[in-house]
């Protein structure tokens, strides 16, 4: 079989030849772990990720007296590493650097996912240690007070970071009150305010037999990895036999959205403004989503693309120019960023905003379509030469997506766009509010003509 | 053949298996340009790049009535994707875009280098793109005017970024007036004095045939590669039949170095500090390299590195910590790296130096050293899995090592280094006069204990 596969939630087993002649395979076991590899012929490594669908957008405010959980993901995240029964924190660390492996983790708004890459022979040490890590944090008390310490740093350092509070804030914007509006690692108060108590019962709550997705890419057996697996975690303790149905997140069903501030500036006396521009977008199962890529790469993905011809090779007003369109399970964003000097950053923002009207005008040529579809086809292939590339597509087909496809059936899709789809979703895209972010040395004068009439939102 | 190679520069071919069965080869035509290849078997993909061993090294000050070069390496760097007789900037932009390629390029201290992967099929196209822009470029007056507006912005970039701003300001103290010591991309004063006169000379005088070296790693055929060089040269113009003197940067003395001030604060309203401290270290000739890369694993790499565990897990001081030590053809750095609270900016630097004194002071475990290697092995294993890592090596031993040394042979030096070279190598490394960068909201008297004794320059 080759194409595009579904992954019912609790078909037991599914294995079918992607392109290239990759060998993908699923399991279920009786306890809703799931368990997708896929073998590429001549890998001499392998990526592991063990994943849960529970991001920082599940986290809670403030009620009954509890404290806001908002970063409590993350903080857990940081936890795993800290040690378990049997492993210390340094032996986790040791195992890994020991073989020069590649090890950590990554807190999303919708998913948690820690991983490694090893040489083939070290994967089932990976497995082991990743499992041990999982089933068995002990959350020490000590442990817990020291890493609140390294996360405010990390908050701290994203917050030096011009480009960084940009995005967060531009999400903060475009998707308003909703949870995924909200920065994945909480925030310096939620942070010094987190319990271990509320830590843990995210802990006890969320990496349940049922919640647990591991995907490995590369130099990998299923049937062995599927043993050692399953080893690993009834040498945790995990009742494997008991049946539980698997945990996913997948909504087809865009999320009413009451967006936030028009415009946002965030001042700062820094030499140049991040600018960002941008509208609601599109959700992961959206029939579309073929449509936003072929948009995004014709758009603002690549040298030749219009934002970079446009702001950077005619007027040189920017060294990084891009557009790009995250997709959430009932929400999406699509976003065009600059930096650039505080004079031109009003220019800018208009510039940004009228180059997606000009799409929604006059449409795309053929030529750009043929060249989008080859953009796509070849910087997907050239990704998938990465075992991490292909561990990560096997983990969003489970817990988002519901369907694999291979790198054939995707670019069937992408070839099926035609250049009305795309001047018709531009169309759809102009037509919502557009929210406005600047964090620098710029005034809100200057910016609200690319943003929808509305009051600023000043940050000193 | 199989292990360490010299590459003597006139020597015409070359031809021997390295680790892991891939196929080196090397041809020097008569005109002096060097083609270096690695065939890697299974692989779909090549990377290929075209360096010259010119850098901000080599640029010059004011002198005669003529303005500071400083820059004008990377200022042509960036004309080079402006357009040829051949092709506009859109053409070489679509050329790579319409096959998903990436294409890009990178001035360093002592070398510049354009390069590009894509798809087995599509690697004639890239050498003949990338021959045509280092060939050909018109370097255009009004490109020229433009792309000088962009450079300033990715100057403005850099400048708001705190672990940038630090890391220039660390190898102007370590370095002091060498020109290693300078920043690469030049400053906004002198990229708004750069003239095309000035950029243009340095094209003229540095991208001959002698100066050029084309290597590529992945699916290539030598012969083939070298074919199809030589017809994008000659279409070019290139004399290819006129015999020169190949051009290297190999030289194996440590140049004298004044260092600059012992302690440098650049004042800013951040909520991290940005935390430098180091002293000279080895040039890339020196027979301790090994050692080095030994030390610099078991101190400041990985998860369970003295630094790591000291100052993150144990203290929970930082989130990111760790050494590096790059070295180049006559000078060196080593250096240590911790982002903080301003508050412990004092304790974190004189921590960074303590613990590299109680490495000189106490040496390495057996275990340690033994882990290093393991760490060296396997990093090094999966990096080489990547046809870029490959390039990027081929292009390192021809320019600046004059060597080849395969993996095997890389570790089999790692596998020699002993624990009193390491403790040796530490010994040396804390003699030498030590500098503290801090860039963030401290002051000089909490860091004055870290840096050796001397007024500090603070910058506003």
């Amino acid at each position: 079989m080759n194409g595009a596969v579904d992954l019912p939630l609790e078909l037991p087993e599914l294995s079918f030849r992607a392109a290239g002649e990759s060998l993908v395979r699923r399991s279920v076991l009786p306890s809703g772990v799931r368990v997708l590899s896929e073998q590429v012929p001549g890998a001499r490594s392998a990526t592991v990720g063990f994943w849960v669908a529970v991001g920082s957008r599940d986290e809670h405010p403030t009620e009954a007296g509890h404290p806001a959980t908002y970063g409590s993901t993350h903080f857990l995240e940081h936890l795993l590493f800290k040690g378990t029964a049997e492993r210390t924190a340094l032996d986790i660390a040791v195992s890994f650097d020991a073989v020069g492996g590649e090890h950590n983790a990554l807190t999303a708004k919708e998913y948690t996912c820690y991983y490694a890459k090893v040489q083939d022979r070290d994967l089932p040490m990976a497995v082991g240690v990743l499992a041990d890590m999982f089933t068995s944090s002990l959350l020490d008390p000590d442990e817990f007070e020291n890493e609140r310490g390294v996360i405010l740093e990390e908050l701290s350092m994203a917050g030096d970071d011009p480009a960084d509070v940009a995005n967060e804030r531009f999400f903060e914007a475009v998707l308003g009150a909703h949870p995924l509006g909200r920065p994945i690692g909480g925030t310096p108060e939620t942070i010094r305010a987190a319990t271990r108590e509320a830590v843990h019962e995210h802990y006890r709550a969320n990496y349940r037999p049922q919640d647990l997705v591991v995907t490995v890419a590369g130099a990998v057996d299923h049937d062995a990895l599927v043993a050692e697996l399953e080893a690993a975690l009834r040498l945790a303790g995990w009742q494997l036999d008991v049946a539980a149905a698997p945990v996913a997140r997948r909504s087809a069903v865009p999320a009413p959205l009451e967006v936030g501030p028009a415009l946002t500036v965030v001042e700062r006396p820094l030499e140049q403004v991040n600018l960002l521009v941008g509208v609601p977008g599109l959700v992961a199962s959206d029939e579309r989503r073929p449509t936003m890529s072929v948009l995004n790469a014709i758009f603002g993905s690549g040298m030749s693309s219009r934002l970079f011809q446009q702001v950077r090779e005619r007027r040189g007003l920017a060294y990084a120019v891009y557009s790009f369109a995250p997709a959430y399970s009932d929400a999406g964003v699509f976003g065009m960023y600059a930096g650039c000097a505080p004079a031109k950053a009003g220019t800018v923002a208009a510039l940004l905003r009228s180059e997606l009207e000009r799409l929604a005008e006059h449409g795309v040529t053929a030529e750009e379509l043929a060249r989008a579809a080859g953009q796509l086809g070849g910087a997907s292939a050239l990704a998938l030469e990465d075992s991490d590339t292909r561990m990560s597509r096997l983990g969003r087909a489970e817990l988002t997506l519901g369907e694999f496809q291979d790198l054939d059936e995707a670019l069937r899709r992408i070839a099926r766009v035609t250049a009305d789809d795309v001047q018709q979703l531009a169309a759809d895209l102009v037509s919502r509010p557009f929210s406005v972010v600047a964090v620098g040395a710029t005034d809100e004068a200057a910016l609200s003509g690319a943003a929808d009439a509305a009051p600023a939102t000043v940050v000193a």
